[in-house]
């Protein structure tokens, strides 16, 4: 089966609108997903930039809060601003990469994004991520071990390797060497991995 | 009929997608376009920057220029990078203004456009954009009008305008105050409209 690498990031509003509907579209389309959580933070950095783009350009910020308003109520999604934006992502991330060796994986990236963009809820705190992991099945311990050196290590690999690729924003998919950029891209990216 | 405000930047690689599709996609949708050339240089300078975002984040930029050449290769579309990117834009702004008072004014964006990405040409010249102005059945003294006090004053007005929108890139549309950016909200836009 072609498989969609899908590359996101927990700070990220658009990221939130691919996590809902990636699975059931890949699934429609005979694609496998890969899920690869990253940090912008890095990436961000080498731009320039210290915090999100949508902070640093107000106009454009105002503009994309109306705009995930728009699409979430069309696609009948939940959607509440989490304060302050942008979460710190950092401990989501290496929570899910341990997460997703998992089958339930997926299933926790999805119940993190309900609660930070569908509930307007932190995501910072290790002991509601360890709550979200067991409503998950999965081992609350997995916070502990996202922490460790190796946990750190398995997002700096992650980072280096959206960078190797040329990723520079959130939701990104890649289908063998191309490269698409945002959610708007989830249909375009699927046609070029089922093709 | 109900209007879709359609604002555009001649330099704008994806404003190219939107001219040459919007009057038949308005057409079915029973919707009247209103036509706004404007120009980014000062909206981009008030966020800090001197040139495209597509050059001064390189990595960007790279997307950019494959993300346009999927697009128009499924669309059917020819597409050529013009040298240099960005082009300058301000007088064919401001020609098209005065363009747009007359019904050929669509068919000369159209010519500009397909000029500037489709053949990769440079679209400053005075002589190119009156060749352009003949060929659309308009005046080529229109130029020169262009470059006339009171023409400089339509193009400021125009930026002054866009600025008031809230727009920060191109192309946008505006409906009554919904604010819509990017070639792939042009659907959503047209929608809202047609409501």
């Amino acid at each position: 089966m072609p498989t969609l690498h899908f590359w996101f990031e927990f700070a990220s509003t658009y990221s939130y609108l691919s996590v809902m509907r990636v699975e059931d579209m890949a699934q429609r389309a005979g694609v496998d997903v890969a899920w690869h959580p990253f940090w912008l933070g890095p990436i961000f950095k080498a731009q320039g930039w210290d915090s999100s783009p949508f902070n640093l350009y107000p106009v454009k910020g105002a503009y994309m809060w109306r705009d995930m308003e728009r699409i979430c109520a069309a696609r009948g999604l939940p959607f509440k601003r989490p304060d302050p934006f942008p979460q710190n992502s950092v401990l989501a991330a290496r929570t899910a990469l341990l997460a997703l060796r998992h089958p339930e994986g997926p299933a926790f990236c999805r119940a993190v994004y309900a609660a930070e963009f569908g509930e307007g809820q932190g995501i910072g705190d290790p002991a509601f991520l360890g709550r979200l992991l067991a409503k998950c099945g999965l081992p609350p311990a997995l916070v502990e071990e996202a922490n460790s050196e190796a946990g750190k290590q398995g997002l700096r690999d992650s980072v280096a390797e959206a960078s190797r690729l040329g990723i520079f924003g959130a939701p990104s998919f890649v289908v063998e060497q191309e490269l698409f950029w945002g959610d708007d891209r989830l249909e375009m990216a699927l046609a070029r991995a089922a093709a």
